[in-house]
């Protein structure tokens, strides 16, 4: 039986998955990210966990175990190089080479993407993209991210970081990004935005009390603040989504990640929104979907994704 | 010898041009756009001219003639159908098909796109983004218009209308546009969008003496308000270009159309606001450059170039 490894690198934790050729993720180990400061011990903590999926499999299937590869998602991952470059939120600092590391162990092919993007291609290898040629997905959670596929290809770029559009300026001399510059989307869409737009409507402090998910679960009962905060949150993806679709005209916005679960508080207002601000000639070519795989599939399997790609 | 004809559509004139192989145009011709309300005659007398142009070539060249192809860049152009729909500022009403007419009289591959796309294209093919896979061109005039190209092609999206960056909104709730919403690049950076933001610094009424070209020479003399125009202006489209760089990390953004012709007054305050709006991670990996291409040739040689797509 053939299998590919999908890795999904967190600042945290490092999630593995052996995943069958259809997309079943058939055994799931994780091993700590943020106990290393060395690269190599933890890729060879990472190759033991993946004999020990291999080794159990082998004993599953009664036969022998073919592993097509190893993909990975990882923050600041490039795909050019194969490298995680100076990612701010690793303990492991420098540039991390996972092809040659891995290579020392394994004679497998690896294939590396930032998270964002091997959501996209999970999407479009495993679910609702599928057979889809153009298409783009935003990831909602402690940041914005985005992938982008055009004529069924993973755009990378010139340096390997294409698809930063929660970096898009949205509001210039709008709130203070991570980035170092002013009016990002992601100030306003991300779990912290969201908690920011809340507090500023509500007119409160923001703590860590508050959370995307608690204003989610305030909005389904009905709360005025809440539900305002989704509206404004939902216009401002909107007008952002737009504007994506003058750039590469695709036929689906996919969109994933926490503070998306919250469903029509959100989703409602943002397809209004979106209908809005999208030029005319678009109208009715592009719609916003949900993300098909499972919140907590959907890294492993862009990873390993990424390993079909042409 | 081997030519194609590159044909640039506009509203009142189109113009013909007989390309070499090496982006050479050795002729060219001109009939009127908008004395035709029918598509039929409109494309009758085009294939004359064509043929008129092949004639003399002919005896130019003292030998055979062999035409590779024809190429259109036309307002609402779509690369995918060969028609041109529905523009609004053509007398020729409906869908124009232009490969099912022109192949009542001429067996050869007619390729169509829109004309910032068919720049984009030439650009690629004979221009100052020879060699390079990753760029996106912004042409001021009338409008603004854009080309991308991604991996060595352009993007046409799903619906073949990708590429409307003059139409990706800039300042939400920001000037009316042409299009029907408000905000958009266009309102801001076309030689409207300039004369409009003139007369407001200027506080005086837009009227048509009031020209880009003209705000262009009040700038090389040192009005004071001129000059804050294109500081503004250049902010804008730097802001805009920035932007673009989060989709698709080009290597290179290249600029044309009368407004650019103005030079530094926009472009010292353009690079300055593209280094100032660009993320972090793009520092230092992409250029904004001036078209190589002449400026009255840009139009012809871009259709030309799109008979060159793999």
């Amino acid at each position: 039986m053939k299998y590919s490894i999908g890795v999904d690198m967190g600042g945290t934790n490092t999630d593995l998955g052996l995943v069958t050729e259809n997309g079943n993720i058939v055994q799931r180990r994780n091993l700590p990210t943020n106990v290393y400061t060395q690269f190599e011990p933890y890729i060879k903590e990472m190759m033991k966990v993946v004999d020990e999926m291999l080794e159990a499999q082998r004993a599953i299937d009664g036969q022998a175990v073919h592993l097509e590869g190893i993909g990975v998602g990882a923050p600041n991952g490039n795909f050019y190089t194969g490298c995680v470059d100076n990612a701010p939120n690793l303990t492991m600092k420098g540039v991390l080479d996972f092809g040659k590391e891995i290579h020392k162990w394994k004679d497998v092919p690896v294939v590396l993407s930032n998270d964002a993007n091997a959501a996209a291609y999970g999407e479009y290898v495993y679910g609702g993209a599928r057979g889809m040629k153009h298409f783009i997905m935003f990831t909602l959670g402690t940041g914005v991210g985005s992938g982008i596929v055009i004529d069924g290809r993973l755009v990378h770029g010139s340096t390997g970081a294409a698809g930063e559009l929660g970096h898009a300026i949205l509001y210039q001399h709008g709130r203070k990004c991570t980035c170092g510059r002013e009016g990002c989307l992601e100030t306003y869409t991300s779990a912290r935005g969201i908690v920011q737009t809340y507090c500023e409507l509500k007119g409160c402090e923001v703590t860590p009390d508050i959370t995307s998910k608690m204003i989610g679960e305030l909005a389904h009962q009905g709360d005025p603040v809440a539900l305002k905060t989704w509206a404004t949150v939902g216009d401002q993806l909107g007008l952002a989504m737009a504007n994506a679709v003058t750039f590469s005209a695709p036929e689906a916005i996919f969109l994933m990640g926490g503070p998306a679960q919250v469903g029509e508080p959100l989703l409602k207002p943002l397809r209004e929104a979106f209908d809005k601000y999208l030029l005319n000639i678009f109208q009715g070519s592009c719609t916003i979907r949900m993300s098909e795989l499972k919140a907590n599939e959907v890294a492993i399997l862009g990873a390993a994704a990424l390993l079909k790609m042409k």
